[in-house]
């Protein structure tokens, strides 16, 4: 699969929805393996990263499902294309930052990604719309039992697998699910959520995990600790605390509808508004809008249908996404004005809330 | 002439143009005057000044113009009906906090406004669209002839016309013009203006007088000396000031159009956008939108007889407005509803600005 083609085919996740859509966005579970008797890639000297890049790119290409796969050594793709990657989730900032010895492996619906030398030699992530953790996990689990037909990896039967870095240790699985809170935002009870989350050994974070901001009112809900427990327990304990956020943001939503109906009007009426009508357009700003506007799909105020497009939006008007899209490096400024083209121009056909003249939308789907 | 009267008919300069009526709103020339032997109102006791309030308020009720006025002690105005009037421009915020023993009297197009007992005796301001400021001088003059034909006013020959602060000593005059100056507030220019205007014995203000903000782009630039000159020159030295600042907001918006016509667009389209879609809109918002959708009309954006619905919207969003169409007090958080309300309702039939669609829209009235 070339490049264009994984460009035009949207993610599995963007285009469906799965179990509570309307707030879990992706379940994500990856996978964190080495190879027995290698030094990780960080250590190990230029051919042997070379060797392991060969030997694991052949055994994941021929496994089942990953005909057709979108497979590149780092080096052969521009700094652009590496970040349409990170963009939509398939591969780490750190990844996109290597080149020679590193690769990039996914199957064409994107539900699996496969970093090769990345921290270590195998990082596979299954990423799924809606919240569906225990399915992800089954589908990186067949790469992973795949993988291992053909290899050894370095595996401690007290410690379980080996990984570069300790936090990784036992499972080597980081499961986590992206979170549309906006209600919480705007109630502001996020903060509470997020130090209750915490206390009970989960991590919450940002659109762009680590360090990063939570744009778009989206918060990825992840395990910390990998080790001591089964990766079914752990993600048991996930789902438990999701459904609880998940209950969280339903009841802010309905208290925000019942207590504050001309405050989320006005949210959701100013970002359909700006979205179609403005002209420069960053990149925070429109991911915001682009959140008012999936609380007004979810509360009835627009066309359940269009949430996938929403969800398209919010990678498309990323930065790589604009300038492969404009075919050339944009300034900042113009990225603003391509941004807000885009936008006006696919959300045109976007029914008017219905709200400035007066009516009633739905009720929701609470 | 009622009140609900006065309501209903806006005032001529809201709903007629006048000369350079895209960047000139109104002009106005008021004379204070006082009546020889009387004590001013602040120093006289409350027979004197009831004394003076009947005759005048008699006076000017007969004189030619003024058949149907709206004429009122101010005891028999609530709060916010003196504040509607404040808002209108019709008397002044001091005007306003005053009851028995005061007086507004005004004709029924809203040109003419007289208050008995303010400050002065008298102070009489004729108010019209565009830059008409000779035409207001002649206005007025009308009036304070009509006057002096049944009373003797207070006048030294050095001196001129007697007032209670010696700032209006001499011709007792002052002459202003309201701009709206949106372009060399967007291309910052707008300071280097204002100081240029102050140096030169001329004041700048916001929209409701001395100390008050610039809102809505909104500078009103009157003389600062009433002494040593004739009524004429003072205006005359006053238009030449003012036909410059035209010329330079002229510039400026020629500038922005060829130089940033996305700035423009966005914060045009923007305005558009959020007055047809929000719920809640506070005061200082809206009349900022306001102003966007006014340079709009005069860059063609939007067609031109909208400037007048645009005119007479700043006034209608104002808090003694929204009282009075709400027919009660209401809170500073009903306000905002109730002015999105007006807002969104009023400008329902403004078409698109036509820039979402690509189209370029006219190259406007430069």
């Amino acid at each position: 699969m070339d490049f264009p083609s994984l460009l035009r085919n949207p993610a599995d996740w963007m285009t469906k929805s799965g179990p509570n859509g309307d707030i879990v966005v992706t379940s994500r579970v990856r996978l964190a393996r080495n190879l027995k008797g290698m030094a990780f890639p960080g250590w190990s000297l230029k051919d042997d990263r070379s060797a392991v890049l060969q030997g694991l790119r052949s055994v994941i290409e021929g496994l089942p499902g990953m005909e057709d796969a979108f497979s590149r050594e780092l080096k052969d793709l521009d700094a652009i294309r590496k970040q349409v990657l990170v963009e939509r989730h398939l591969i780490s900032r750190e990844h996109a930052a290597k080149s020679v010895g590193s690769a990039a492996i996914m199957n064409p619906q994107q539900t699996l990604s496969i970093m090769i030398n990345e921290e270590d030699h195998l990082r596979m992530q299954a990423i799924l719309p809606g919240l569906q953790l225990h399915e992800a996990l089954a589908a990186i689990d067949i790469v992973d039992s795949g993988v291992e037909r053909s290899v050894k990896y370095a595996f401690d039967p007290k410690w379980g697998y080996l990984t570069a870095c300790p936090t990784n240790l036992g499972t080597g699985m980081r499961a986590s699910a992206m979170l549309h809170l906006p209600a919480l935002v705007l109630s502001e009870q996020i903060n509470q959520v997020v130090q209750a989350v915490n206390k009970i050994g989960l991590t919450v974070r940002g659109l762009y995990g680590e360090g990063t901001e939570a744009l778009a009112n989206l918060f990825q809900i992840s395990n910390q600790s990998t080790l001591g427990e089964s990766e079914r327990e752990i993600i048991a304990r996930l789902e438990r605390v999701i459904l609880q956020v998940i209950d969280h943001e339903k009841n802010a939503r309905q208290k925000l509808a019942v207590e504050k109906p001309e405050l989320l009007r006005d949210q959701i009426g100013r970002a359909y508004a700006i979205l179609r009508h403005a002209h420069i357009l960053g990149s925070k700003e429109a991911l915001n809008l682009l959140s008012m506007l999936r609380l007004g799909i979810d509360l009835g105020f627009f066309p359940s249908e269009q949430r996938s497009l929403t969800d398209m939006l919010l990678m498309e008007i990323q930065p790589a996404h604009l300038q492969i899209e404009a075919k050339r490096k944009l300034s900042s400024e113009e990225r603003d004005h391509l941004r807000a083209e885009i936008l006006r121009r696919k959300l045109k056909n976007l029914p008017s809330p219905g709200i400035s003249s007066g009516e009633e939308p739905g009720a929701g789907s609470n």
